[in-house]
C-alpha cells in the first residue's frame, strides 16, 4: 500500500490541506522537505492566475530520501531549481531548461509542489545547500537567486545606479543583491515598516507619498512592485539609453508609453528566474543575512492559516515546516 | 533688408507654404537645401504630434552656403545629423546630443526644418557626402542611418534570425539593412507591392493576411509599423530571451502582456536614431540601392501637395527639390 503524506493543495477552486499518496521517485529523486517557503506566486495561483491545479510551493529546502540515479545524493540537504525541461527540445539541449516549450515548473505548471511532506525533481535539478546554511536561509534561494539573476542580464557595477521599485519581498531581495554591486542603490515603497529593513543594510529608502515627481537619473530601474503603476514610476525614472528590469509578473495588461521607450531609446530586460549556484554562495558567504525576513513559521498542517497570515498587510516571508 | 526664401510650415493648425526671411547662421552653417524627403514623422506632425510649430522635414541633403566656423566647408554637399545638444550637459559632454534634455531636433522640436530653400544647423553636425552617392540616395541617410543603427544596439550575425515586421519606408529600409547582417531573415507586411521592394532584394515577405499564427521562433524581431498591434505580432514572434526592437513612435499608449516580457525573459529595446557615417559609407559602397524607393519628386512650391500624396496608399518616398 503506497505511504500516504500531507500536502498543500489548490483544486476545483479550492485551497485545502489534504492526504495524497507520496510520490513515486520514477526516474526522479524523492525529496523529503523540510521547509519551505509562501511566495506571491503561490498566493496568485490560489487567485486563479496560471490556471494551475495540485501542490502548491516552489520554495523549499529539503532532504534526499530515494534516488536510484544518485545513490549518493541520499541523506543530503538540497535546494531545488524548479523548471524541469523535455531534456530533448533545442533550448534544453542548450541547458536552458527555463524556456524548455514543454517544461513543467514546481507547484506553477504540470508538477506537485513544496508545501507537502514529499516531492520529487530530477537530480540534474538537485543543488546541495552547504552545511553552514541554516534551513531558515536556504529555503530563500530560488527567490534570491531571481534576484541576483539580474546581474547575469545587465551589468551593474559600483558606478551603475539603480532603483528598485517595490518593498516587497522580491524587491527587498532585488535591492540587496544589487548592494553587493552598488552603492549608488535606493529602493522605493510604499511601506514605511518594509522599507527599514532597507535602511537597516544601508540601502536608501524612498517612501512613495513623499515624492511629487521622479527625475529621469537612474542607469538601471528594476521593476518589482507587482503593481501596473510600476512600470510607468520605472519609465519616470530612467535615464534615456538605461535599462528598465521588469521581475514582478502580474495578469493584467497595462497600458504603456512605447513611444517614450523609443525616443528615450530605452531598453526593458525582463527577467524571471536565476541561477542557485551563486545565490547560494552569497548566503555561505554570509554576504547576505536573510533571517530579519521572515515574519512567520507555521506547520504544515496549518498551510490554509499559514496562506491568510503571508496576505496580511505588513507580513514578510511565511514559512512551513514539515 | 533680409532676402526671403519658401518654406514648407506647419502653424496655427495648418500647413503651408509662405514666404519666410532666410535664416541668420548665428554661429551654424548655413546649408541651401537641393533635396528633401518626407517622412511619416512629417506627417505625425501635421497631426499635432509633438506639438511642434515651424518648418518641418528633417531628411536632406544640401550644398553649404556660408560658415564662420569652418569655411572650408562652403560649396560643399552635405547631408546632417538632425539632433543639436545643448553642448554643456553630461549627455553632451559624453557626446550624447540625441539624449539632451535641452536638445532641438530639426524640423521637430525646436528648430526649423528641411523643406525650405535653406537651414541652418552646427557644422558638427555636417557630413560630406561621397561624390558618387546621388542626392536621389543621400537624402536617405537619416532614415538609413536610423535602421542600421539597429546594429549598434543588437547583435546581429549570420546566424541571427530576424523578422520585420512593417513594410512601410522605415520597416523596408530595417530589412534592407539586416539583409546585410544575415540571411535568416523575414519581412511582414499588409501590402503586396510593397513586400515585393523586399522580394526583389530576395529578402522573404510574408504577407501577413496569409498567417494565422506565428510560432515564436526569431531571435530579434524589429517593430517597425507603427501600429498598436504590431508589439503584440513580435511577442508572438520572437524566441524566449530574444529581443524586440522598438523603432516607430506613435503616441498612443498600448496596450501590452507585461508578464510575457517577464516569464520568457524578453529584452525590449527602444531605437530612434542611428550615426550617418556607416549609413553613407553603405551607399558609397553601393550595398544598398534607395532607387525603387522613390515614388515621386516634386518642386517644394508644391509641398502641400507632396504631403497630401506621400499619405496616399501604396507611395513610397515622395521627394521634394528646390
Amino acid at each position: 500500500m503506497a505511504k500516504s503524506m500531507k500536502a498543500l493543495r489548490f483544486t476545483g477552486g479550492e485551497l485545502k490541506l489534504a492526504d495524497v499518496g507520496r510520490p513515486a521517485a520514477e526516474g526522479e529523486a524523492l525529496v523529503r522537505v523540510t521547509r519551505s517557503g509562501i511566495c506571491n506566486t503561490d498566493v496568485e495561483i490560489v487567485r486563479g492566475y496560471a490556471g494551475f491545479e495540485g501542490t502548491i510551493g516552489h520554495e523549499f529546502v529539503g532532504v534526499v530520501e530515494e534516488s536510484l540515479e544518485s545513490p549518493g545524493l541520499v541523506g543530503k540537504r538540497v535546494v531545488g531549481e524548479i523548471n524541469v525541461g523535455c531534456g530533448t527540445c533545442e533550448r534544453c539541449r542548450k541547458g536552458d531548461a527555463r524556456h524548455c516549450p514543454q517544461r513543467t515548473v514546481l507547484g506553477i505548471k504540470g508538477r506537485n509542489g513544496a508545501h507537502a511532506e514529499f516531492l520529487t525533481l530530477p537530480v540534474r535539478n538537485l543543488v546541495e545547500v552547504p552545511g553552514n546554511v541554516p534551513d531558515e536561509q536556504a529555503v530563500f534561494v530560488e527567490p534570491l537567486a531571481a534576484a541576483f539573476g539580474i546581474t547575469e542580464q545587465v551589468e551593474v557595477g559600483p558606478e551603475t545606479s539603480v532603483a528598485v521599485i517595490g518593498d516587497g519581498k522580491l524587491g527587498l531581495l532585488c535591492a540587496f543583491a544589487m548592494s553587493l554591486r552598488t552603492k549608488n542603490l535606493i529602493i522605493v515603497g510604499k511601506h514605511e515598516e518594509k522599507l527599514e529593513l532597507g535602511e537597516s543594510r544601508d540601502i536608501e529608502a524612498v517612501w512613495l507619498p513623499t515624492i511629487g515627481k521622479f527625475e529621469p537619473v537612474f542607469d538601471v530601474v528594476i521593476e518589482a512592485s507587482g503593481s501596473e503603476s510600476g512600470f510607468a514610476t520605472a519609465l519616470d525614472m530612467v535615464k534615456p539609453r538605461g535599462k528598465i528590469v521588469l521581475k514582478s509578473t502580474f495578469s493584467g495588461k497595462p497600458q504603456w508609453e512605447a513611444w517614450r521607450v523609443v525616443v528615450d531609446e530605452i531598453t526593458i530586460v525582463g527577467s524571471r528566474c536565476g541561477r542557485f549556484e551563486p545565490a547560494l554562495r552569497l548566503l555561505e558567504e554570509g554576504k547576505i543575512d536573510l533571517s530579519d525576513m521572515i515574519s512567520a513559521e507555521m506547520p504544515l498542517s496549518k498551510g490554509v492559516e499559514a496562506m491568510a497570515e503571508a496576505q496580511k498587510k505588513g507580513v514578510m516571508k511565511v514559512l512551513l515546516s514539515m
